[in-house]
């Protein structure tokens, strides 16, 4: 602590505040911390007690105690609290102070801070922050963007408490203006799909072979053994384990099913569509979240609208072919992320570098995998890659595991079993490799009534028909 | 003409703003135009030469020369225009006086303006116009809302010139705020629903059953003879026999297969999550858009990745299927569009009236369908009806065609060919039929790794589990 100041400070002490910052302490920085409520502040320090950790019940004097320039990290709720945070902190802080806004900010807002700030000479920048409570205490994967000068002022701590993979740190300067936020919204929206991916192979498992939880269980403890290998799978699969422990069933099967969200993969949607870049399995999962909620309408409508149940008979091929389009839905999840980001980047000027991107993914955060070492592997070969498809490695797999995935999504679909984000998945692929879609009828049928005009195969130029 | 003074005014005499104007005049109606366009002023004196229609090219004379309270009708591009046309207007209006905008306005754009000129004293109202270029001119459907006494001043102008179905006009008063615009937005997304539907059964007939244009024309034409029979069925099949002048060939055949789109799809959508109601068929029409957009990767995928065809044997009865999927996929665009409707009442306070929308879809708008009159009893019965699919009419056809539509989406999907809505209208169908969803692993899931706590099945409250 030099002159007796801490180097960085952290305002809200949550979860994931206090446990990035006992990570930091851990690696020996000098840290602090601020939080409205004394509770958090005891909880500090107890958990910190190791490293002397303490922490300020007055924003004042937390400011007072850091050193020049002051490194100040915000994690609270997303929102209007960033805002009047940043309001109160503004007649306390001097030309060339930086705050990191580490939670999950809409773009927009961080765009908008990051202007506001720059016009008081703060340096302001966006962080997005993924591992969950556990990967914030041990090694989370972050996505910082913004003013790089202010990063490189905390490069050595972020790298630090970094997870790393193969000795590189799972943090890198993602771009200017709001990127980070950009980026880590992107990597929810993957999340988001592969979650729901992950329900719709528990559905076929559970009530197309008639699984239960022990050989759910053992089937994903045997994937994860191999190329489906992940933090979410490893989760999931951990799930099928769990007693409750007031009933002594499965945990799992007391869990009300209707799924919770918080934005970030509806805000990724929203903003596909903006930049009209296709995410429709992104979508569907979205969408299957909110579909979730409607129970009572689901009720009434399973007894009015019962499927004439066939079971699925239970092969090692079925089992093998559920890997396979486990895999391929994967793959086709992190494709339209990272279409996306190749889109916003051209859009928002972001610099992007997906090559660094996928290298950050690997480690630390909730959609780390082994096939991010196959996608970061596919932009290093080619940093300009148009599509995660058009890699050749990629394409090997595909051609490989399409067979098997239309087997499962065919017979899913037989058997009643709702496979959105598997069928919406399929179909993109389908529609990707036809080089004459049926769209033409569409901008046909728009110049019909709407005289929106078309585009000729033949012919440069705008055209517009009589068609009566 | 009371005092000489018109009883109407248009603001922009493009074609929609030209035909709507002509049509008042064929009514009976004294009304006139204005446009900053000679050339548009015009068309307008030439196109209504039977009933001596003029227009103003100041808008100080135009202003003057309109019937106190003033009756303004707006049909200028949505977006700044419509700011800046109204920016004009103010100081020209007196109290009282009313604007209405019939353009496709966003529905928070249409809010923010309504509260704007009522400070001033200014009736304000957003109206949906749906027919195209043809409606506008011998009967539109139209959807206003807002002011309901200043709606009262222009309705029997817009009874007059709607279209009617067994005499009723295919307008009425939406309700209050922007609902008029909304509901003319989920319009929309309706439409692309449905579009996007027509293109892919479009696809599996060229592509699948090697169909050429005659009979596809044929086969679209025996089909809208019956339940199917719609406004785009019709224009759909009148694509297949049109030529082109330049080559001789099927026009249709020689429009690039790009749709382009002009954001009202994508704003449905979008507003449908934040609303967190989902309407995935609708979302998936928008990504087929912008999918078809990516050519090039099209064309490298199409090559890279090709599917080894298998053609679908053209019987009698997968014929009838496909008449099945087609109606499936129509029921569930409208479900989804209404059901939206119904949860934005509640949220934006729009009073919608379900059962009077369905009525004046039936006649007019592009999406007007024999099915609407179904739909329509199926409000008039219980107005308050859940979702579409609760209706006992409705369930008793879809359980005669899910088996069928089944049938087509997994031959489709054998074949390889893309059909995003089809597969997404029956995994819609069939997450909403299912009492017991495995979204209780999503919510597992979401707690495990970021504590968001989950609801239990045998006890009120809010829960987190050490799941480690």
């Amino acid at each position: 602590m030099m002159n007796n100041k801490y180097t960085l400070g952290m305002i809200g002490l949550g979860t994931m505040g206090r446990n990035l910052l006992l990570n930091m302490a851990d690696n020996g920085f000098q840290v602090t911390g601020y939080d409205k409520d004394p509770k958090m502040l005891k909880k500090l320090e107890e958990d910190g007690k190791a490293h002397n950790l303490k922490g300020f019940e007055s924003l004042e004097e937390f400011i007072q105690s850091l050193e020049l320039p002051r490194r100040i990290m915000l994690l609270v709720p997303a929102g209007k609290i960033v805002d009047s945070v940043i309001a109160e902190l503004i007649p306390l802080l001097g030309k060339g102070d930086m705050i990191i806004d580490s939670g999950n900010s809409h773009f927009t807002d961080t765009s908008r801070r990051a202007i506001e700030l720059s016009e008081k000479g703060i340096h302001f920048f966006g962080m997005g922050i993924s591992g969950g409570e556990e990967g914030a205490r041990f090694g989370p994967s972050m996505m910082p963007g913004g003013d790089k000068a202010a990063y490189n002022a905390v490069k050595p701590i972020l790298e630090a408490v970094s997870a790393k993979v193969n000795g590189d740190p799972c943090v890198a300067y993602i771009g200017p203006g709001a990127s980070g936020h950009f980026v880590k919204m992107v990597h929810n929206g993957i999340e988001y799909s592969m979650m729901q991916v992950l329900a719709e192979t528990y559905d076929i498992l559970k009530n197309g072979l008639g699984y239960n939880n022990d050989q759910i269980y053992s089937l994903f403890e045997k994937w994860n053994n191999g190329r489906l290998k992940s933090f979410l799978l490893e989760v999931t699969r951990d799930i099928f384990k769990v007693k409750d422990e007031k009933t002594g069933n499965f945990l799992l099967d007391m869990i009300k099913d209707q799924a919770k969200s918080k934005g970030t993969g509806k805000w990724t949607s929203q903003v596909s569509m903006d930049l009209q870049l296709p995410i429709p399995t992104i979508n569907e999962s979205v969408s299957a979240r909110d579909l979730s909620k409607f129970k009572s309408l689901r009720v009434a409508l399973s007894k009015a609208l019962p499927h004439q149940s066939v079971a699925i008979k239970d092969t090692a091929e079925f089992e093998a072919h559920l890997e396979q389009a486990l895999y391929f839905a994967m793959i086709t999840s992190y494709a339209q992320g990272l279409h996306l980001l190749e889109q916003a980047s051209v859009e928002f000027k972001y610099e992007l570098n997906l090559k660094e991107i996928s290298q950050i993914w690997r480690g630390g955060c909730i959609i780390r995998a082994e096939l991010l070492e196959d996608i970061y592997q596919a932009y290093k070969k080619q940093p300009q890659l148009p599509h995660l498809y058009t890699d050749e490695s990629i394409q090997h797999q595909l051609k490989e595991i399409i067979p098997g995935t239309r087997n499962i999504v065919i017979t899913a679909i037989a058997n009643g079993i709702a496979i959105p984000c598997y069928a919406s998945a399929l179909a993109y692929y389908d529609a990707l490799r036809t080089d004459k879609s049926p769209l033409n009828l569409t901008q046909a049928q728009r110049d019909f009534f709407g005289a929106h005009t078309f585009e000729r195969i033949d012919e440069e130029g705008i055209f517009h028909a009589d068609w009566n």
